[in-house]
């Protein structure tokens, strides 16, 4: 989970319809006019569907890899505690899809990301 | 540039048609399985069409932030060097929009980004 | 309304947070296989959040403009009843954002749309 | 071709790396607002880039069938004849990738669209 500790990420909920997690938002995190940078944003939306999927299918030898994620960034975000919530929409036999919730501390929006999740075997 | 920072993404062109970057591919950058993490190259990409918007901007007085992100991921890049190539497809009074090229050592495509970024009046 | 004319719109619904519409599918809806074509699905849905967005803001002097769509295909259509339901998930001074669901007569998702529209001035 | 043929779609060109197709703009392509309707745009590429992997997959016993795709509003086109190159980006085992611009008689970019489309048996 290299990638995720890099960022802080912590996974609170890992279910195969709904997933939650969030990140303690620092400095590093920021661009240089001070907004969390929207970089982490589609990170953590990415992150959760991929993990949420890996998750859901390893018990019959399948894992997880992102195929596409489409990021809307709809208020900044300065602070706090970033959380994400993401609900599957779609179960396929070889993709799923996930829609993700991203919000600060107020609970309004910031940004909205389709996850796109392909299902593979595997490997070894 | 904290978040860039993070990330080890380094900046080689910032022009207003054209800016490249690159990443020094580490664990730290992987997911489980060894790859990068997707969330790496949508970052990257991110971070390069908001600042090269910037740059171009500033002189009169404008500032750029990220409207959306749309990547596709297409290989799986698993080490060396990540670079990052952004093309600008459009110009307009608020937006501008950039189309990104994600590739590894042997050239090859890993992932397309397309970027839009609002211009916005610098703040103070 | 003549596009809407040509696909066989029909608008069952117009709210400022949610609206419906639904298509009668015909041959001339149809691709070669013999499902529905993916531009109608994406048509349906772009026309449903602009249509619902210019309706909001017309008494204020507002009118909308699509700015992007993305389309997700998730199962084919193959005849019968499209319906199309648009949620408003965000309400900005400038842009609004819906996110659309389109199903057949089994009530089973078909294809998953985010329509950003930008709210401009009438014209005249 | 029922779609294409309700919509006037003309493919000029039908190559597996390049694509090209035209539609003569009439009042039954426009919206309220007398703009060639968004639709239409999201339709014309999705019809280019299935049509064309379709076309380059067939010998080898494959069909086509569109993923997602991804449209980004640039200008408005108010009328004359809509000009659309597909040029393929990706070529998987199961998805190739097509980036499509749209222009009018200027040739300036009113639309860009990304279509991701899927190579499956053909059927019977």
């Amino acid at each position: 989970m290299a990638y995720d500790a890099t960022l802080g990420l912590v996974v609170d909920v890992l279910g195969d319809e709904l997933a939650r997690a969030h990140v303690l938002v620092e400095d590093r995190h920021k661009q240089p006019m001070g907004l969390v940078h929207g970089g982490l944003l589609a990170s953590v939306a990415e992150a959760l569907g991929v993990r949420a999927t890996a998750a859901a299918v390893a018990a019959e030898g399948g894992a997880a890899r992102g195929l596409s994620s489409q990021t809307s960034f709809l208020r900044p975000l300065f602070g706090g505690t970033l959380r994400a919530e993401a609900r599957r929409r779609h179960r396929g036999r070889t993709t799923w899809l996930w829609e993700v919730d991203l919000a600060g501390d107020d609970g309004r929006l910031c940004a909205l990301v389709r996850v796109t999740v392909a299902v593979v075997p595997a490997p070894g």
